[in-house]
């Protein structure tokens, strides 16, 4: 029996506040990159929507709760894909929306925000300074603080994956999913080990940010003093204690991959799916790279989570 | 009153028999292409599927079709995403399935085609040429022959999106639609006339493949001698005339539009909306690219109807 901060019932409930242009989105084999890979890969794409990431589903559910509430202002700290879809969610309902990044974020993440008429805050820092300054920033302004992963609506929005999961036609030996903060990890996760058990849930995250994946294996908090990888919307350093908790009752396993993979990654999403994605995205396909005596003949599915990378940086990976 | 080959109840009917993977595809207005373009961009995204494009739609409805008749084989001439999308459907259902294709169709489109354990055979002519040995092999063999725009259950696939369109929660100005054999526009374009009569239909070719558009002006069949387009989704040389039939009916217009514009549109879709298209898919962009006052301001939604392309080709097409 799973004792996490998630409810089914609850996710359930969620898809009734989320826009549809979030909700169920393409499921489908790649039998192109799966002959590469040499295993069955099926896509669960969570890009084509107006926001490219899957971060709507959760920010969707954030503001019809702040709004039903009352509230007319909220703050977020955000590595970039949070940041805009809470401000296109915020948008649509009226809600004076803040958002604080680090100025190292993609430029293409920082231009969408702004141009979604939302208030954007850049720090020098890197993300966890991005978060202290969201912090001070809804206390001193008496607003409501948004934070990704401690946030039950951010993973129960993103649990509404699971659920599109594992109502598909296709059932799955393993599932992988991009870890960062861990509202997807816990939320895809939760639903999956509640409703298909069976199927594997593997979280993956960059050697270059390995907080929370440390923290799941010594099943305590590990933080780092810093991070350096090209997937910046994995990139923390300060796990969330009931995240981790969470994290441990529904992961079957958590793993680190180089740069390298991700960049190769990149490129095969690129060459055999015809799919651009951003560095996060590509953790999946990295994985079965760096391990493919693990998935061989296996059917796994990768979630592809995002696309907001800058043109430039994406062309240099992918070209090289 | 239009009097086209199509029936609403039977494009409504025609959902029962596609797989679902091919329905209700993701429609999304896309901000950071709508800015460059100066006016409302909506994507109706048909390639996160298996086979990467929209045909999948007409080809279950052909393979189911077959299989209720007791068929056990088939024959189609194509430019390459029909052939992948009748083997793909062909083979679920048990299906011996053989394309023909011009060998100058993307090394891509044909690989994908053998790839589904489906016989290929390449003529040395364009695309006109192979649907000639289609039909000599459709009568020797005495299989059935899948005729791209003719064959009514090809229209009614694509039709489908039309229903899509129609039933979204966005209302259009303009739907853009690449224009071939006329499958996709007859098809979409009546269901759009039927159920949404203001919203305007507009058919975009190359100009170097013009022969449908220039029918469609001259309200007569205009052959020309080649074609000459990177475009090959949309290369023909040889309207049917009840195809023709019924384009005069559905469609508001049919516009030319230059290589490069094709080019550009793949580009900025790669660039501004994270998407690889096949040129084919890039004609609706490149449409807007050439008459900027026309959809000024306007609601303009586009079909991204495929984006199986050749690597190389496309990474030379939008670096350039």
């Amino acid at each position: 029996m799973l004792t996490t901060r998630l409810d089914l019932d609850r996710v359930r409930a969620a898809r009734r506040h989320i826009d549809p242009i979030f909700l169920d989105t393409p499921l489908y084999q790649c039998d192109a990159l799966g002959r590469e890979l040499g295993c069955t890969v099926s896509i669960k794409l969570e890009t084509a929507n107006p926001v490219r990431s899957f971060k709507g589903r959760g920010t969707e559910l954030v503001a019809s709760l702040l709004t039903d509430q009352g509230r007319t202002a909220a703050v977020c700290a955000s590595a970039g894909n949070l940041g805009q879809a809470l401000a296109w969610s915020g948008r649509r309902r009226g809600l004076d929306v803040t958002v604080v990044a680090s100025h190292r974020a993609p430029a293409v993440k920082l231009d969408r925000i702004r141009a979604l008429g939302t208030e954007l805050e850049l720090v020098d820092g890197d993300f966890e300074m991005a978060r202290e300054r969201a912090v001070n920033i809804a206390r001193r302004r008496d607003v409501r603080l948004v934070e990704d992963s401690l946030d039950i609506e951010t993973c129960e929005g993103a649990a509404t994956i699971g659920l599109e999961l594992a109502s598909g036609a296709s059932t799955f030996d393993t599932v992988l999913i991009a870890l960062g903060g861990g509202a997807m990890a816990t939320g895809v996760g939760y639903v999956l080990k509640t409703l298909s058990p069976a199927v594997e849930v593997i979280c993956v995250q960059p050697a270059g940010a390995p907080a929370m994946t440390r923290s799941w294996h010594e099943r305590r908090v590990v933080t780092t003093d810093s991070y350096d990888t090209i997937a910046d919307g994995v990139a923390g350093r300060y796990p969330i204690p009931v995240v981790l908790d969470d994290l441990l009752q529904v992961a079957d396993d958590a793993v680190l991959v180089d740069e390298a993979s991700i960049v190769t990654g990149m490129r095969m999403l690129l060459e055999h799916a015809g799919l651009v994605v951003e560095p996060s995205a590509a953790l999946g396909v990295a994985a079965i790279l760096e391990d493919r005596d693990r998935f061989a003949g296996r059917h796994v599915a990768t979630i592809i989570c995002g696309s907001n990378v800058d043109p430039d940086a994406y062309h240099r990976w992918v070209r090289a």
